[in-house]
């Protein structure tokens, strides 16, 4: 299939929703060929929302670079020559990438007999099989209850599916350190991770399930503010909405020579008894700080803002809805060579990415629209003579 | 190292903060030498919150299973000491993992020079190398204004590191996939990644950024709805939350079978011109559905809820806090094979993750503490003989 460092892999994709299509993508984006195999007429999730005419967008986004063939599987000639494709021979393949349900034909002990060398990765929602999503996981992790307004009730979800990309990004890095180990010793292997470990792991890797062990009272709810340091969000005098951090002693003086509030912040200090030099006295006085910070930012308009906040290189950024980020953004356009803008069949003309990883020693592969939805069945047939 | 799949490789690691540090953690969980080199005293992120008895659990989390090296980098002898590190000899050795400003003696170009096959992989914030971090992505991406309940005013932003963790599982996917090339072509490179463009990357794939440039009125806030089916949270007789789904047909014949209200459901269905079979009108009737089913939910307690949903394989889960979350649910703790009792020096013992990566062909590395600050310079400088 041409550039990229992954040139020469194939894998096998049979999948839905976000994790696994988004661990197919990410790799078809690095070079390798995702042949992602769908019922007739598309799986669950081919009219998955947002849309744009009736069609997914989310699809089109989910299954970029990869080749698309439909084969039914609920009988057994179509599951022979499914089988048959993901343990097909070559180097580079025997790779099947799924989080669907596996049993019986598609289970790693069949599949093994007709490759011996098989990598499968496995994606499920908990260990045992039992069934969770990106949302029940979220929800039993704690963070909705985090998340919000301090005088919020209740729970909220956050919208981004956060632990479905990063179960994505990690089933690609599955594939990776299993094909690695099939060419150092032959052997091919199960790899099976599910959303809900990847959600704790995550959660114990922050210090978020130590907390919770160790504290009495682990954290609450700062809306946005940054727990333990300082970081806000603030409204310029023209309504705009600005993110603003001091994460490090540099940012913190990069923040007090912008606004020129010295004299005010040594005076908070004394009158507190902190020093703000000090990540948690930041914390301690944010509200305060905040108090001072708004006042200066309400006074001047978003230009003026970025101007003297980049001087001194301030950490900050502004809010943009997605509206404003498509417009108004170049990181998000053709500016940056993360894009091309790419015609989707059936849905129209806009920027979409390519791997966001760049490799010095390949060349990058230029962004690509999904197929249409069983638009490689002939050409895979034939080529892999099925 | 001993066990893991990725047993064999090291990889020097100059970090601070989530994603540098999580791509290592995540190959240290797979049996790679990590080893990360920090000034004396520690870099910027050795005291970030959670804390406990005022130490770092987020470094400790953050760190996990990776050998520490302190040496002073201000000066020649240090840099010198640290160059040679990373570019010792060794099949598996030759890579690099940063986070942290390059330049001079830490660019690709000048290492190189020590090994010609060197891979380094470097995140910055934004591609053209400009400061960004998670809270500045995620508030230029637009989440943070569809984000929290619909009447909220301003962005909402949520608490869980998103675009860092997903950078850090995309930073230990760079890295074996250069570590492949090489193992191919004997040729190491430089690869870089933002996290700015992991954030647009995944905003594309999710076709948020399609429907920002089609759509003329974008999706909006939904509070805890899940866009285009249905999914809610709702409250139970005793107090408690669950997250409710229906994302296919066979999720939502299961939730009217176990909730009994077919009956209900037809009769809002004939009313409002809608087959709840097809998610979207799932979508567009989710207020009234969601008004029978907390009726419903609101007569019965966690338990009888729990009962009657999974005896139809309702998705659904509870909503847990941090607390709920290491007191009551298994997954949690050392009764799921992902966590051990760890005791981390100076902190205390408590569930700590492995690799939610299985490898059928490969033991799994027993979850192990961050190491002391510095606690592996003696034995690091010995083994290198620097």
């Amino acid at each position: 299939m041409g550039a990229g460092i992954l040139s020469g892999l194939r894998i096998v994709e049979i999948s839905a929703f976000i994790a696994a299509p988004l661990g197919g993508a990410t790799l078809a984006a690095m070079g390798a060929d995702v042949i992602r195999v769908d019922p007739p007429g598309g799986g669950v999730d081919i009219g998955r929302w947002p849309l744009h005419r009736g069609r997914s967008l989310y699809w089109a986004g989910l299954n970029q670079g990869k080749r698309s063939v439909t084969i039914d599987m609920r009988h057994e000639l179509g599951q022979e020559k499914v089988a048959r494709l993901i343990t097909a021979p070559g180097d580079g393949g025997g790779i099947f990438l799924t989080n669907l349900p596996v049993s019986g034909w598609n289970s790693y002990d069949e599949l093994k007999k007709l490759r011996r060398d098989l990598v499968m990765v496995v994606v499920t929602g908990n260990r045992d099989g039992s069934a969770a999503v990106d949302y029940t996981v979220n929800a039993a992790l704690g963070f909705p209850f985090i998340t919000g307004p301090e005088d919020a009730v209740g729970p909220l979800n956050h919208v981004l599916p956060a632990w479905d990309a990063m179960t994505g990004f990690l089933a690609a890095t599955a594939i990776l350190a299993a094909e690695r180990h099939r060419r150092i010793t032959g052997d091919g292997q199960l790899v099976e991770l599910s959303l809900s470990d990847v959600g704790l792991a995550v959660a114990g890797h922050l210090g978020l399930i130590g907390e919770a062990v160790l504290e009495e009272q682990p954290r609450g709810r700062f809306g946005n503010h940054v727990y333990g340091t300082f970081g806000r969000d603030f409204v310029t005098r023209d309504g705009r909405r600005v993110m603003v951090l001091a994460l490090t002693p540099r940012q913190w003086r990069s923040l007090v020579e912008a606004t020129g509030l010295s004299g005010e912040f040594r005076n908070l200090e004394a009158r507190l008894g902190l020093y703000f030099n000090n990540e948690g006295d930041r914390w301690r006085g944010r509200q305060e700080i905040s108090d001072r910070l708004q006042e200066w930012i309400a006074l001047r308009n978003l230009s003026s803002v970025a101007a003297a906040f980049d001087a001194e290189r301030v950490l900050w950024g502004p809010y943009q809805t997605f509206k404003e980020l498509v417009a108004e953004d170049p990181r998000a356009s053709a500016a940056n060579p993360l894009f091309a803008d790419v015609e989707h069949p059936g849905l129209g003309t806009y920027p979409t990415p390519g791997s966001p990883l760049r490799f010095g020693a390949a060349d990058p592969v230029p962004p690509r629209p999904a197929p249409r939805l069983g638009e490689h069945t002939d050409e895979v047939l034939r080529e892999f003579d099925l």
